[in-house]
């Protein structure tokens, strides 16, 4: 395995804290790398951070994984909508899948209530902020240990 | 305050452990509170965990809870999809709310995808097992201590 | 005949006045009694004023309206939208029926829009504060009277 | 001000008493009028009461109201399901609005369920035959007086 | 009674003959009123023959019938798909009403198949062309004799 | 050609005059056939006049009309709801295809307001009884003597 | 009277119990009929059990039970979800009319859930396997006798 | 086992009998639990038939049934149509379950025709008036005996 | 040629600066007239400028137009999303026509998301503020002048 | 069995080539038949070769097809969007069935885009012309070798 | 040209053979790749094979084909649901286009029903497995030659 | 900045003037570059004009832009259906877009009348060929020199 865990960022997450932070927050992706990685250590769990703005890149990430990574932590942002090929490449992934979801998108338009990713991943978390990636390394990490 | 966090459960969560395992694992409602408790005593935080089957009794701990608890974790179980009363009582509570369901409610019958709840909670955990509880709490414990 | 009027209040209503005064003014509960009573008093008329969170209380007082009462004033609030079972409860009493909202729910969520106790009242009082009320109490006056 | 309330009837209220008295009730527009007006001078107001079949006549009502008239009472009739540019106008007038419907158009035709206007109207007064308009000034005195 | 059949024509068909004639013909609307006459008269009928661009105005005309018309025949145009309006004005009328499309509505687009119209109509006559105003002067004819 | 016209009756149609006369009225099929060959007679006209519960007989018919008859008469009655196979089979007739229904079908249950029939046909009458069936025929009768 | 009751069978019912029995049992249609007439003997009634995978036939056999049997029972298997013309022909029949499915077709796919049948049955039973037909007959057999 | 039985109504079936009698008839709640018994004593069995207007009520007795009793008889009334509560505490019994509706909810208002309940049952019985609650419990002596 | 370009206005837009300037800015109608004549001069052509809140007299204008300009602009605000009567009148004009919202349509309430207009427009401009119309009538000089 | 693959040609398909031949090509049915027969041939299998326009003889020969026939081609025409009988008596064959459509039915009508037949076929072939049969035999051909 | 074919496959397809063979059988991508050729070849004709999860490049292989090949087969997989982009390429080719499905789609979830691409294409073939490729091959080898 | 305006082009763009001339006219990419160029140099301003049919590439010039380009004119071609990734790229940039379509996407397909694009863009300009792009930068000079 390369790493315990990998953790993948949709489109425009390379722009967090920069644009609508009363949406998003104040942390840069790079801060949520920092923290992600800070919480795996503490579990003794390495992780690969990414971010790509390219569906076919995210794509390609997950069909690595499967034989690279234990588990998958998955912030699919705008493609959780619309990105049937995405939740396809996640049903092909034997290990476990948590969606994060910084926003409560169930409070936001009602196209953002239907995830595509939803109906693959082992569970969904999202409202949480950026701690929603924590709580998911955190959960996978109880689930590694055992 | 009364305690810290008051984590309610809904309808039928009174037969955890006890039906449709495949879904739902083979921790009973007791084993919760008390793992619920035990991470809560790590964060030095007190908690009440309350279930019932009764929507009334629901609503009535969430309008005391506006003056003796901090925090509501709430797995509103049934009444997530059909009770607009339970959104109302939540939306008039001032503290964060965290909606856990035990499920992948995104990947079971269609009704089962929209929760009323969801509109007024911080945020959502959901398929993680009873360990959604424990992220739940965890994730307050975090937020209350600042 | 126990009382001209029973005035039944759903669920929520008894935080009236405490929670979102933007949309439903500061008068408490009580306040809203105090002045039905006093419109009711006007006119010569009895009034029963209760509250319940708890639907099958309301359906038992809406069964109980049939030999005591000879009008009913209801503000079904978040069961308005979501309860047969008070429709068929509201359908089995013969004298006349008000729903009262205190907020315009056309001005609200879609799912507010629908009130299944409008298809068997006799006439709705919606957006007016709690003055609908008194109107619908003012209305009855006249009914009753003559 | 010409006058403190304006009383708007749209298309076919002019028939009133004259169709289907079994939904309409056996009162002509011109005792409505008769009535409205006994009831505003019991609280020392004037009203105008005026009906048109004409969309665009009521428009330009309502556009005249708002230099010349305090509030607005409304009975769109047909109009309430198909106009968003009787909506539009009414969105325009600062002051009060009331929506009075005859018959309870909930327990009509489906059509019949969406009113244009109550999205923009302070409140709705629906089932309660003519005396919804007498509800209605009342009101408005009661408004206006404080 | 002023005549035996109002003959009404919606919005537009002062331009019969003028435009899209592969939908509707060549005939004028002056042809149209001159072969109803012809036929009206083959059944010592006499018809009043009229077009408005005008909703209310068609509204009006309709009211009036009720005193001076026996039956109306109604090609209402692009207000059968969104005028409540006017179909409330026609349920009021208590003769005959006979609805004619020129065109076949069913084959165009979709917002076209509804008519309220249709709803208070007796019966509806579309496709046949012009020759569909005959039609229904003589169902009339038949049906005034008896 | 067998005859000028093949006037075709669907389900139930053998009951006419039997079922439900409210809405139906009280003429036999046989009644409809007699008064249909006594129209078509007065223009010179010949008709077969068939009826049958058998949507397969019905398409049978119709595709030997394409060879016996210049036009169509049809009430298919239930199955112009539910029938593509009736519309495909009437799509290639090449003559004029005019549908009858007795009842008004737009006043009925919303599921009888589609018909596959009517996006084929030339026209639709509805809603004139029997009568709908003369009309039928007489506007056949100058069409095919012009 | 031909008989008391006709039991009528909808298309693919020939094939029971050859196919799919973990939906519809081991039983033959000839097992059905034979234990359908044993009950209604219990009772003294006389039954006549038929088949047909032919719509036309089960609407001429429902038109001739006018005259012949006092109740129906009925399986439309698949033409329950499709056909008008059949529940017009039931429309028809004036005696009591039970619909029978051995699945419970709401656990089945969504197009099943509907049924055109039911809005014309006295009632329906559905689920209980081929004894659906057993209550049915033994429901009647209670009701003749009176 | 407590008995063999238990029959449990929903919301404002204690009114059976008092009314709407063209929908519901005339026997009385406790008429229905008499016949029932004696249904059953026919068979040997014994039954606990019982009515609350409470969900959580409901639900609490069809936990209990699980230790309690071999078969549940339920005629959910108004909670049919909005309870997944009621629903998932059923799925969780793990004997026959009969759903009864007294009158034909397919012909009633649409927002009847869904019955959450009927996803979970074993089969339905609706539109056989009281006699619903006979078969049901004659089908599970049949059932129980063998 | 009356004018090269009418420029139509629907209803309230007179009131174009005087109501709800967030959205519709602070120019009034007739700073509009004017700027849209300085841009047509610009271009050497002449334009017509009217507002009616009247459906049919709008539709009378476009069929007076059809004669007398070479293109057409239009605003037809409200009546967008409810007049198939002023899109039959458009579809009946021989050139462009260039239908103009100052607000971005699609970031509204969602009734407003489709416009009949559309349906039968050369091409839509919306959002653009009052500079719509300026784009309009440039757009028009360019292809008037080729 | 009686030959290799039953070939099944639902409603109209006898007008193959008679009618809409810029939609359905030049060939007839018997043209079909006898190139079917020819690639059956190459593959040294028999093909029995059916049309029909009556539901219930396709079903028929689909339930004989149980024992006579290895596999089913199928072009259910105008049946294929309307008949759940159809589908049943396809999904209780155990062979493979190919539904063939000649033309492309997802360029075309809305109610042409689904088929209940394509949920229980094992594969579909359309828009390819007459071709899609020897497709499907070619295809079969291959299997049944296997 | 560059080959007589172009056979494109969409996103996930290079997993092909190592995930859900229960759905999509054993072979590989490579393996599909060598029996197509093989099947090309046997015909004469030349083919290109490519995969790639990327829509984009997608659009540019299909864009380049324009000049480089007759005939495309393309298995779009989870873009045919989502990709107007992918379909508006596919309709600016000018030969044949054949779309490919491994599974029947039509059997899995419902948003796999809809295929923007089959608007586009000449035909479809889906749920024969990989030997869809090769009658698609077949099909164009015989279109080709001709 | 690097320009005053950034134009984008979507997929399939890049054959403008190549395919469906009917629709998109003959210009092609480069032509539409030239002329954008040849307005922008008339008002002084400089323009980046780019195409992509890939849309992570879109999304990052979207992303550069933010610290480069005053604002934006977008053509999102077949993503503007379907991206909710390109919405949200957009809306998280702080200048003007303007959202420009070649044809009148309300005449087309009605999968193309909703753009996700709409929803954050200042303006859209649709249906006037690509002179559309011209009035963008024209619009856009006239505001950044103000």
């Amino acid at each position: 395995m390369a790493t315990d865990i990998l953790v993948l960022n949709g489109p425009n997450l390379n722009l967090l804290g920069k644009r609508q932070p009363e949406i998003y927050g104040h942390e840069t992706i790079a801060d949520v790398e920092r923290s992600c990685r800070s919480v795996a250590r503490e579990y003794g769990l390495t992780i690969d951070f990414r971010q790509s703005n390219d569906e076919a890149q995210l794509i390609d990430w997950i069909h690595q994984a499967r034989d690279q990574h234990a588990s998958i932590v998955i912030n699919p942002a705008g493609y959780s909508h619309t990105s049937v090929a995405l939740m396809d490449a996640l049903s092909a992934f034997p290990g476990h899948i948590i969606e994060v979801h910084i926003s409560n998108i169930h409070r936001r338009e009602s196209f953002r209530h239907l995830s595509y990713v939803s109906k693959v991943a082992t569970g969904v978390i999202c409202g949480l902020g950026t701690a929603g990636y924590h709580l998911a390394v955190h959960h996978l990490a109880c689930h590694l240990k055992k």
